[in-house]
């Protein structure tokens, strides 16, 4: 083996969400050395599979030292390898201690960092806690509403350092759940896109959100007497759902200086729904956020006894 | 057998939906002489199955002569067993000829009942317009709106005996769709109910409609950190969608008489939900407008030919 393999990284950087597994081994300024992932997400696991799993990803990395594993995500829920009690709103993103899980395995000490709550009106975040830390460690004096978009959009109020207030809409969820397993089904592409017919349901929506529940099926009848085509139905579908989401989140974004953190296809249509409401919202890369939040946190905390 | 057998029934009336197939074995006043049901819906069926199935479920009742069968239902869709193309809106409920279907066995003589379509909006029904027929049928008077609850759940406008207008909320099965194919499934109680819940999500939903996005996690969020039931969120799930739908479709029921016809159970929260709006729903039985409908369909066509 190398040198490098005998001492390892600096530290290994870990986001293990719902789906999805991904880490990085980092020199102790956060440069990525290596990088992978794979599908075994919390989902998949029982508490006593993470380490095993997590070994079977990073155990190449490691050389004979102890080295510091910072997660965020899902591992960090009470079904997850360890519960990372939530910090409560208002409080910086990285508002609490991280919790340290014990290994069989010496050669890794691992912390998992908490999640965010809010009291009233209840509301929960883990994973999105990190990628805003690393924003605002990039962005320090920003002042405004970072919104992260995905299965479920978090719209999270920052100012002065701190998550003031934040807000779930679970519009990719429900775009799954209609696109797959509802009559619409039969009438919506798995891919595809028509610009124009999601500006149209985007504006739609936003003039009369209350009509949403009278739009949904008509893309089916749309499909089925004027031939609406299933890459335009699929498009029209989340014009429809975006723009309720924009409609139910107007406090938080109106008037206010937007941030977009997230995958670039999704932030794209968030970007062009946000645009024809006159703002102009800066777009970051999800994974950079990711990988700069996991560094902040890295920095709280202290090294491992070897 | 009895002489009974020989002769068969004066006709069959046949309600064949996705996912369920009803039928009726009646005399010449519709009243029911046998009846029975299967799974074997229009979901589980290619087209060649049709026959073959129906006579399972009815060949016990055929005799030596030719007995009239009355189909409604998705039978009639382009996916089924054979078109009965739309009649559309405005138009009486039974608003075009049945579709006459070919059969190699002699004993059965089978129509099937057009559903109706709205050119704009777009919309279209198959069976919903039966259940109108049978409501018209016994209130040949009534003007006002005729609410149909169930999966896809139709208002229509009914005046001097012609459907004028409709709209379909699929709110019943986007309520299935996010129980049990969204991060809602680990929240939601298969069943239990808790009215206060229900009416409080039911006026929260129509007092800000546009606010939906924004709630739906909230059903989560409060059970993780607040406890909330999963019978009081199942109850909730079911206010908001139903408030949504409400506000949706608040141009159809405003100020007119409303009939309510479908399931007991989803009825009575139809209900609940229109008395709070200061209405007072006429309330039917869906199985009885079935049969009524089918009997006014009955009436439409000519004997066989022996």
């Amino acid at each position: 083996m190398s040198g490098k393999a005998d001492t390892g990284p600096a530290w290994i950087g870990v986001d293990w969400g719902t789906t999805h597994l991904r880490a990085w081994a980092m020199d102790a300024a956060g440069r990525v050395l290596h990088d992978d992932a794979s599908d075994r997400g919390m989902g998949t696991l029982s508490r006593d599979q993470y380490e095993e799993t997590l070994l079977d990803l990073v155990g190449g990395w490691l050389g004979t030292g102890t080295v510091p594993v910072v997660v965020c995500g899902m591992a960090g829920s009470r079904q997850g390898w360890a519960e990372a009690a939530y910090a409560a709103v208002p409080c910086p993103p990285l508002g609490a201690p991280l919790t340290r899980v014990q290994t069989a395995d010496r050669r890794i000490a691992v912390s998992i960092i908490p999640g965010l709550k809010q009291e009233r009106p209840a509301d929960v975040m883990r994973g999105e806690e990190t990628q805003i830390a690393g924003f605002l460690h990039l962005n320090p004096r920003f002042d405004g509403v970072v919104c992260l978009p995905g299965t479920h959009t978090k719209w999270a109020h920052v100012s002065a350092g701190e998550v003031v207030s934040f807000q779930t809409a679970m519009t990719g969820d429900l775009f799954a759940a209609l696109a797959h397993h509802s009559v619409l089904r039969h009438s919506l592409a798995d891919e595809g896109w028509d610009g124009e017919a999601f500006a149209t349901a985007l504006a739609e929506a936003q003039s009369r959100p209350e009509a949403l529940a009278a739009r949904l099926f008509a893309l089916r009848a749309e499909g089925l007497l004027h031939g609406l085509s299933p890459s335009a139905a699929r498009a029209r579908l989340s014009g429809l759902l975006i723009g309720a989401e924009l409609a139910a989140t107007k406090p938080y974004w109106l008037g206010r200086e937007v941030a977009l953190i997230g995958a670039s296809t999704l932030c794209a249509h968030y970007e062009t729904a946000l645009r024809a409401q006159g703002l102009a919202p800066i777009r970051t890369n999800g994974d950079a956020m990711t990988r700069a939040g996991l560094l902040a946190a890295r920095a709280q905390i202290k090294e491992p006894t070897p």
